[in-house]
């Protein structure tokens, strides 16, 4: 059987609206083992409209529709299918008393228009609607199985999820459980090279390894024909192994973002932080301060773009710029002791170095960035050197600064160990 | 005519990809004044593509295909489609020796599977990729216009721009032009309300309004059957009843983000800016440096994230804080006055509020945020009750206050009217 998602509306053929809730959909039916053969975006163009979703009756058995079910002009999705069926639509009393009542529920004056919900393709039966007019349609013929969706997201997927999903289940071929571990300080390819022989050759689990600056994540997808349980021991057992050879190259097991996981650790260090930013600006803190509650141990930080900011407020001194720079491993380490000092917390974390697209020289190239973390042990201090845009730099920055505040707690390496064997 | 767009390759069928090229043709074949009537996304099997294309070939005129002309065993376009058309697949010596050629010119040894690249489609003409080695194609036939693009952007565009493009540019059927205001400190329906009665009645020129926190952007879409000077001539005649009625609540008309014209705003005017950061925690900075060469004006400024900081780092007397709080407009004057005196700087902005998902009371709700600017005038304090999750808020925050720098400076508004005259 093959499964198509159309998506309906004109507006998601312009060069600015992309289709996102397919991406929703297609989750949903990987988890039950189905794959999706075809994807169509088609607009409200009656013809047009009515000759995608022939295609699509010709080609495919499970149909997935959304959009085009409200109650203007432009909302065709009904009527075409009809057509294409070659069915009639009828108009449904109770439906017509539901759609009625969600605007007497919300105190609203309903439109004559709203009046075109209340139709619906012989044979087809209604699926409710709690966050919107459009009723949806469910329908099963000899050869196929149709969904009509509502385009708003958060119309969509709670019809979804309370209609769709249950009938969709007992087509279930597999159980999919889908992990992520989160890794940084190797890129794509030296990951890949340090977990290849990993790779399970088996057709009922797979890896890919999708990345982005800093950051490389490990997916781990596991089915089972016969339950769940197995499909995640599979996957467990992959990650064991996985986690045993990266060790504490991987940062997350269960979705947390880097941010997050230093945050957890300084709650529960009861540690305070404070950073000094050059090049990033403002990106280390604004990261810091995206997790709720961040407010228990970062105390803020000093925005040292220029030199005098640095000898001023971090109390740099003017001969270590003089001599090394301010971009140097001398400049990092003052920067971060300085602004423990200042805001008396108890780890103080910097960075300096030259995001671009101008300010380099040969000794002292666009890319390179020095972080430093000081605490009472002292200062370690790390030299980079990153690639890429202004943009890319400042968050190759911001990623190794977090990483040296999370590896300053060894014992996060024995608990991730311990804890990923629970699973999440 | 109807034109579609086919991207291949399984990855677009999961639920972590999504197909970004075909944006940019869309934007590219709009600018033509042809309309997508359909997008179609297809896996590697052979079978369920060679039907996605039969299906495309008998609803479309115009095909652009993307994606699987690589080397490999996944790689079946030129394939499917020759099985659709019904033609035969030959071999190309020349376009072999451009193919090893590119190897050659890579120093990279070739492998036997490229050899695959060199087959052509019977009457096709074949594309040169100068950015990688998968060769595109070219047809005409009685019915079709069909192009093959390779499926990475970086391939794709540049062979689309040099070997597409000029071709259907003779299928032009109109110009159309693309102008953007952006606007910020009125919402989507207030700004629509302003402006309503300008909305042309014309099916030759467009409004339409994408919104983001902070932000509502005015697209006009010129098109004219003519010229692309008639076009542009509809765009500014519309552009200049906008700027004329909404004035200063426009900030860019040649696509500048807010802290690039706050920038461009301060290096004119030769005016340093230091920031206090409290509830924004480095957001504000992080903005303004993404201005590539912001470091001309921006000297830094202090993340004051606890009240110590506020207090020993930037002077806010602890009795404001005690009387009026953190969050007060009290303290966000004494937060700009304060880091405009530690830093020495023309201009102090500060931002401290409550951005939550906690902290909020019924007198301080979440989303309260005071903004102030201090300068050789005094000082300016603006409240907000900002609506959102605390990403949303941090965003209006600093947007807000970005707004607050451009609009001390008045002159701007008179260049805006001036310069507009003269369009991009």
């Amino acid at each position: 059987m093959r499964i198509e998602i159309v998506a309906v509306g004109s507006e998601l053929l312009t060069s600015h609206h992309l289709d996102t809730n397919s991406l929703y959909l297609t989750g949903r039916l990987n988890e039950l083992g189905l794959d999706v053969s075809f994807k169509t975006v088609v607009g409200d163009d009656l013809d047009t409209l009515r000759i995608a979703l022939e295609n699509a009756l010709a080609r495919s058995g499970l149909i997935l529709i959304m959009g085009g079910l409200g109650p203007t002009d432009d909302d065709r999705t009904r009527e075409a299918l009809a057509l294409a069926l070659g069915r009639r639509l009828v108009f449904d009393p109770r439906l017509y008393e539901a759609v009625k009542s969600w605007f007497r529920g919300k105190r609203v004056r309903m439109s004559p228009a709203n009046r075109r919900q209340a139709y619906i393709i012989e044979g087809g039966r209604p699926m409710d609607n709690k966050h919107g007019t459009a009723p949806g349609l469910w329908m099963e013929t000899g050869l196929h199985r149709i969904a009509l969706l509502p385009g708003p997201p958060h119309e969509l997927k709670p019809m979804f999820e309370a209609a769709v999903w249950p009938r969709l289940e007992r087509l279930r071929r597999k159980y999919l459980v889908r992990r992520v571990l989160k890794t940084t300080g190797l890129g794509e390819s030296r990951l890949e090279d340090k977990i290849k022989d990993l790779y399970p050759r088996r057709p009922d689990i797979k890896i890919t390894l999708p990345a982005s600056p800093g950051q490389v994540d490990i997916h781990v997808a596991a089915v089972s024909e016969g339950s769940a349980s197995a499909a995640e021991q599979k996957a467990q057992k992959l990650m064991k192994k996985l986690l045993a050879r990266l060790g504490d190259r991987v940062f997350s097991w269960n979705g947390e973002d880097l941010e997050a996981v230093v945050g957890r650790i300084l709650r529960e260090r009861k540690s305070t932080l404070a950073v000094a930013e050059s090049c990033t600006g403002g990106y280390l803190g604004h990261r810091l301060t995206n997790v709720p509650g961040s407010s228990d141990y970062f105390l803020g930080g000093i925005l040292a773009y220029g030199n005098r900011a640095k000898i001023e407020l971090l109390g740099v001194p003017e001969a270590v710029i003089e001599r090394f720079g301010a971009v140097s491993p001398q400049a990092a380490k003052s920067m971060a002791e300085g602004v423990r000092k200042r805001m008396s917390s108890d780890l103080g974390l910097a960075i300096t170095g030259i995001a671009g697209p101008s300010g380099g020289t040969p000794q002292k190239p666009v890319g390179l960035v020095f972080v430093a973390l000081a605490s009472e042990d002292g200062v370690e201090v790390f030299r980079n050197l990153f690639w890429g845009t202004r943009d890319i730099i400042k968050l190759q920055s911001s990623q190794k600064a977090l990483d040296l505040l999370r590896r300053h707690f060894p014992e996060e390496k024995a608990l991730l160990l311990e804890k990923r064997s629970g699973g999440e």
